[in-house]
């Protein structure tokens, strides 16, 4: 795709929180590899004409960071997922070198003493991020492990609340918060690729409004969703009705454990069921597992089984079994959300960016949640920031 | 659903070609349980409010007719088909009457010397089925057994050299483009629910145009193909590249004899494969079978393998089980078909009516295969009805 | 099947605990349906000529009774599943005279004020019941909803603390123990066919042993865990490693109400993963839920993904589906179970009959879970009865 | 296992028929893995304690060699192998001079102007590789492409008519059975692993009587069928009338290209179709496909749809899936059947040998299909092969 000469010269940063994961080292390794013209495109959603017409920044530009909690460098975790599968082995050793590089641009996650000290250390590392490598913007995404719900407290409501509340020395804000607060502060617009609650707090809609930073979330749509998000839409216009929807998931690796914790399962559990009595207009009822099994590693299955209902009551079932690797799905939308994100805040989007909802479980800021609804919204937005560059 | 009132005294008729088949006869117990309030709307396209806002005739006035070789009581193959739980027994009992009275309208198809003979037999019969039943109009729909393709023949070509074959006692015409003909000649709009040749030759579609008559066609899409015309576009707007998709498809019934018939079976795929690669743009590999067995009945099970390709080249798997009655998500169609092809008729549109592709595995008229595409275009087709009503 | 003549005059009864419930109303239309010749005897694997040959009671002896804390009547309850699918509504209505009887049979469940005198009156209607009908034998067949497993406690381990218990008004027995406990004070042999606690006991197999009853159990092998039984053995003879075996099963229906509580689901999941570390000779990990889902009624339907490896390590996948009616795969292994134990009974023998294990997924007295070695072991012991006759 | 000493000092040779192709190379280099200690015994039925007592010779002994039609060294389809996922990259290079030493073993099929002369050639060969590696024994195995059924004709029913076509320069024999004659008239065993014509042939299976020559046959049982012959006796026993079998098949590679003729798979649907019926005592219907999908490479997937009547008539389903690794499935066997043939012929056994029917489609010399029923007499021959030790 050919995209306007303006947005070449654009040098854009990515901040990864969670960047020794599975999900960002599958990302970073698949810019490079594209980059270097190592792999084609294939599941890039920006690099489609509908999506590239928006003249987004090329992934060549892309200079990737972030914070761990882990030392472990990028190469040993990227060398780990090759082996099962997830990407071709002689990517890790053809890109070495750039691993190396993009691992040395990690920083360990800082745990000061209280949450005030800890998002100004947050803040300071994206912001020399952005000044060490002269970057126009940075997006800081979030692709850390999935928190439970925030419980609801009055500090999280407002931002001058919170404000003081981090003055006080109190730590009201559930960690993926706190690095949303610090992204806002470093001016960065922020993406939230999982259930937790992130920027979606009242006091930090309000930091990014203030800020006149656009985001986007949450909770990337990789698999199971993403199937419900293209069928639904068919028996409800057919008008058929479903009767009940069983949705069983397992998946191993890091996001299987996090999940195996009941408690944080409902984040996902709550964004994976949301969309579905929204496309039909009516409440279906049906069990949903997200359940942990070692032996898949980073491969997730899941089994959908649909009884419905047709002409003079007539009932029909359908099911579906999905097989997909889950880090191979979810890298490019980052890859995709980055430079989307990127474009919108170059163009001076701000607040929750709506228009993305298709990549999303739970689009905030859309209403539709048919994938083909949610396409056509992309598609309209990409053309016209096109056209306004 | 309110429905402009104009609309409300229209009579219409169906005349069925095959009027004792499942279909037909599955569409005639529906349309009389319906309307007597014994069975709710599900599974019928034209009760949704986007379409309903067409302003369609009711369901109360339809009034129902057609031609069969076979002469067994409609009340009998309803009872068959009751006892397989394609609908609830009950119905045949509590609308005896009502069968019966749609039994005596239903004629034993005509099977004269020549094709011209024929083809004068047909017409007057739905003639006189307008006539006797004081309707303002009558649309004819093809529910008969899957003929296999034309074979190409320059009298097919042009009516002019159609004519003349005709009257020189030829019989150039597959039997369902001859009741086409039959239909054009009386005035008739025409449904292609069939993959049979029909009014797709050049003859018949200028007799279409001559007679200023709308048509729609063909062949319900009803099982795997809707299924394929909701998935396929996921992966599209996902950049996934489909490796190759296998359809494997098993039916009893009378439907599922003929196909056996290997001359009918390539119909039947051809019009079922034609749409993937035209969703995809791009040639996608894949066995596809529909086999007949017997022990299935009316219920048909389809197994789609679909093998696909995601970033860095990783392979996934999507499986999908369609488990659905074949007449029961036919029948709905067929009325919905009826009530807007009707509509088009009284608003004077003529020609094949390309925003019907919704309803077809090979939309003639329409180049989009995406469900939600024909969703959107059928909807727009709908509001504008309406509104020049 | 011819049957040895001396079997053929035996009058036997049934006893059912949840006389009203689906499992026995099933059975009891079943084996009148087959006595009167209303039916083939697809199912009963005392049909067989392997297991025939032990010299089995004639289903058109067999007199069913029992107690239910319901009054439905029996019809209405047929009526009821014959609309769901489970049988031919027409059974209903040729057996209404039959069923009007069986009926008359059924006794309230008695709820008096201490379990001493509740146990007496199960103990003298069971012994009415085998007076009045003039039976040979009497055997109680347990079919009433799942508990949960039982709590330690000394008085349940042997019989003369339970009998002080009981003397004291103290009311130490689960209810499926209550009746095991008064089925064998009315010297009645007994079939578990749920996975309470019964007689499992340790006091319970003191009385039984005491009275020189035989007795079966536990939990009657109907899907799933049939499934695993037969396809398990594969894998261990030829040398495939199981990696993780995932078993998500959907029901509707009274029972999957009952199975809805977790407290009950806990007796049902121990028993259904029992056999399979059994069966390969190490554990194997996996998902096991039994979810309720409303819209399913009487059927079930299961989903299990197998992960196995095989030479070098290569990883592979096997996934099964099974859509079965419950009550129609439970009623006739009860039938057999209860020919099979009066049979039992009338040779003598006594104790758990571990020769049963054919039928059950937790098979007391049997070690082997393979399906294939019990039936060999079944077959063996029939021919042992037959020759013994 | 530990295994009788005395068999450990044999030293068997392995003569492959299709020595390149990808079930031989597995073999191979799986051979050479476990001996070095690179790999575990995984698949190797041979290992597990019921087998290995019949004191077969160690994997350490096994030395190969073979014929085919291609020079593609073995180390060069190995790793086109590995790559698509069959075995782990990291063998071929740990293995690379003993892949290079059993590649100098094979022989470049000869192709002489007749057939007499053909197989005189086939005869050196082999009996060169014995001699040149001082083995006690060479079992030939045929691993080459399925050809069509043989057509009836009088030379192939008699050893001595045959000899005379042969003397007179005519070329009677299909391939697959040029090669068994070559591999009695060497006096070696051989192993039928396709459903090639191979040693069925009467003058064939009247010279391995003549020359005391134990053969085993035919067509190894990996996939779909090793699965029927576990399920269907559930079905049997549970006396479930199993109404249709529908078996779907697709797989790529080598064996995928040649079964795409349709001539070939004759012998593959002819092989898989014929357990069923047996195994049930009746015919089940259902169509059978095998389609040749070029992206699935190597690996196999299987989907069956099996629909069976119950207890009143009620009609259930039950479906299957089977992803599977060919040749990872079908090497072990291989390796299996060797040891397990070359003890049978230093037992002095020959003839068709029946208690080898576990590992075959078409399992010749044995009536019993079951999985089960074929484990028991394996187990038992074993038991029985160690005792006379």
């Amino acid at each position: 795709m050919t995209q306007p000469n303006a947005v070449h010269d654009q040098r854009v940063g990515v901040w990864f929180v969670g960047a020794r994961g599975s999900v960002a080292t599958t990302a970073t390794i698949g810019a490079l590899a594209m980059a270097a013209g190592l792999a084609p495109r294939t599941g890039l959603v920006s690099e489609l004409p509908e999506v590239a017409v928006a003249g987004l920044p090329p992934l060549e530009g892309l200079i990737t960071g972030g914070h761990d909690i882990l030392e472990t460098p990028l190469a040993h975790r990227a060398q780990v997922l090759a082996d099962s599968g997830v990407f071709p082995p002689a990517l890790v050793t053809a890109l070495a070198d750039e691993l190396a590089a993009a691992d040395s641009r990690i920083r360990l996650a800082p745990r000061l003493s209280t949450q005030r000290e800890s998002a100004q250390a947050v803040e300071q590392d994206i912001r020399a991020f952005r000044e060490d490598n002269d970057l126009d913007r940075v997006i800081v995404v979030d692709v850390s492990n999935t928190e439970p719900p925030a419980t609801q407290r009055p500090e999280l409501d407002s931002l001058a609340a919170l404000e003081e509340a981090l003055d006080a020395g109190h730590a009201p804000l559930p960690t993926s918060s706190l690095y949303a607060y610090a992204a806002f502060r470093a001016e960065c617009p922020l993406v939230s690729f999982t259930p937790s609650p992130g920027a979606t707090l009242g006091a930090l809609t309000e930091l990014a409004k203030e800020q006149a930073l656009p985001w986007a979330g949450r909770d990337g749509k990789t698999g199971e969703t993403l199937v419900k998000s293209a069928l639904a839409p068919m028996f409800g216009t057919r008008a058929l009705k479903v009767r009940s929807w069983a949705s069983y998931n397992m998946l191993g690796g890091g996001d299987g454990q996090t999940l195996a914790d009941p408690r944080a399962a409902v984040s996902k559990t709550t964004t994976k069921g949301a969309g579905l009595d929204a496309m039909l207009g009516y409440h279906v009822e049906g069990p949903m597992h997200i359940d942990y099994v070692e032996d898949l590693g980073d491969w997730k299955t899941a089994w959908d089984n649909i009884s419905f209902e047709g002409f003079l009551g007539t009932r029909m079932t359908m099911q579906f079994t999905w097989q997909g690797c889950d880090s191979a799905l979810a890298a490019p939308l980052v890859l995709d959300l980055v430079r989307l994100t990127a474009r919108a805040h170059e163009r001076g989007e701000n607040g929750v960016v709506g228009a993305l909802a298709f990549f999303f479980k739970d689009p905030l800021g859309g209403i539709d949640h048919t994938l083909s609804g949610q396409w056509r919204t992309l598609a309209q937005w990409c053309e016209n920031l096109g056209a306004s560059a």
